[in-house]
């Protein structure tokens, strides 16, 4: 196995078409900057105007909107293989905040150079869309969970999103996942308290349905937390994801 | 004033980048197929595969799922100059309902075609992928709208949203604007019952902030209502705007 196939954006445009050795190349060289970032690192800040786009490769991140009375609402948690403020490129500043949760691996992508290796795969270009319209679909997933599912719901249908998005870039299954994340992320991603959090996670536990303990979710029962969150996950268009292999989730060789 | 000046589409696009004439040609050819469309159709199903996307021309509608136990959550609404259901034809499969509120006008946009067209202009690539964007940067905000505002902030911020998106394609002014919704609308979009909605509404007009009555929303007292609801429009990215001016917001001649 070469280092490009252990990259996570590959894998995860891999899910959508295959891939030919050329364009596996080309998702390589985006990686060219990849570096480590501290945990608790902004890589973009809300109002921020002409900023790069990165690629994470490894750790986690999250986006997040400051109101003006302090409250956080986290808009999205980002995993490897995910393109962080691909969209704000566009915008003239951007609409909120990225954040490393860990340790992280992030390459800088400059706007130019992503357009310049598209336009040389217009392929790819469909794949990137497709990444995109993909994470747009799991913010509108979001506001479907806060606006009308009920705190339970909310929770179990989070992990469970989290948990097939990790399946596709090799790091979750079935059984469950590592998961960094606080009772404080969960609180601001599902609109509650992390009193509210506690309570719901001992639900889920108690129910035999799944438990989050140690930095650890697992599935106690996937098929039953499933039907009881009205988990479908075909907004996450990734039914021809292939069987999970463990694979290691860094930056290809400098 | 040409009818091609005229249309939403190459309005809003046009606060983006100023748009050349054989520019403003090609937003004009993509609307060849424009027809009248009844109140309540739906245009696109959830779950629906390879289907066409659609630039709305005149009239409203909404985007929303319907979760399995009935719930109905609405993600958005759409004005004279949105795209309808981009982003799907990148997903294999739509992940909510598009439906029309009022009578509308709406041009079918193949997606060959639709490539065809920006292939022969990138710049128009850059202004179709702002305007995606920008729905998203909507959506967001929407997520930070449930999430974390009171009932009455939240109403506050959607009404404000879309008064500032109507102005972009000159329906809409600091007075106020002509608006279909009803409050069933205004309850599946911010996650409120249809009688907490008129218990919002009445209170904002109480305070001298807002009437929504027969039709028409009026800002009593935009400065004091924006500041109430937090409302900075710099993720709507239309800072640019030019001044407004009524047009009419019908297809081209055919």
């Amino acid at each position: 196995m070469t280092a490009i196939e252990t990259l996570p954006l590959a894998r995860k445009l891999g899910a959508y078409m295959a891939l030919s050795q050329a364009e596996r190349t080309l998702i390589s060289d985006l990686h060219q900057s990849c570096k480590p970032v501290a945990a608790g690192r902004r890589l973009v800040d809300q109002g921020q105007s002409n900023h790069l786009a990165y690629i994470l490769s490894a750790g986690w991140a999250c986006s997040y909107k400051i109101l003006p009375n302090g409250a956080r609402q986290i808009v999205d948690f980002h995993i490897p293989g995910d393109f962080l403020g691909l969209r704000h490129v566009l915008l003239h500043t951007s609409d909120h905040t990225i954040e490393s949760i860990t340790d992280s691996e992030v390459a800088d992508v400059p706007v130019k150079e992503l357009l310049e290796i598209l336009s040389r795969n217009p392929r790819l270009v469909t794949a990137v869309l497709w990444a995109a319209s993909r994470d747009e679909a799991m913010v509108v997933e979001h506001l479907v969970n806060i606006g009308r599912r009920s705190a339970v719901g909310r929770m179990a249908h989070f992990l469970l999103e989290l948990g097939s998005r990790l399946k596709l870039v090799g790091l979750g299954d079935k059984q469950g996942y590592v998961c960094p994340l606080t009772q404080y992320h969960l609180a601001d991603a599902l609109g509650l308290t992390a009193v509210h959090v506690n309570r719901v996670l001992r639900q889920l536990r108690e129910n035999g349905l799944l438990t989050f303990r140690h930095g650890v979710v697992t599935f106690d029962d996937y098929h039953a937390l499933s039907t009881m969150a009205d988990f479908d996950p075909t907004y996450l268009d990734q039914a021809g994801t292939t069987s999970i292999v463990t694979m290691r989730n860094r930056c290809p060789a400098q």
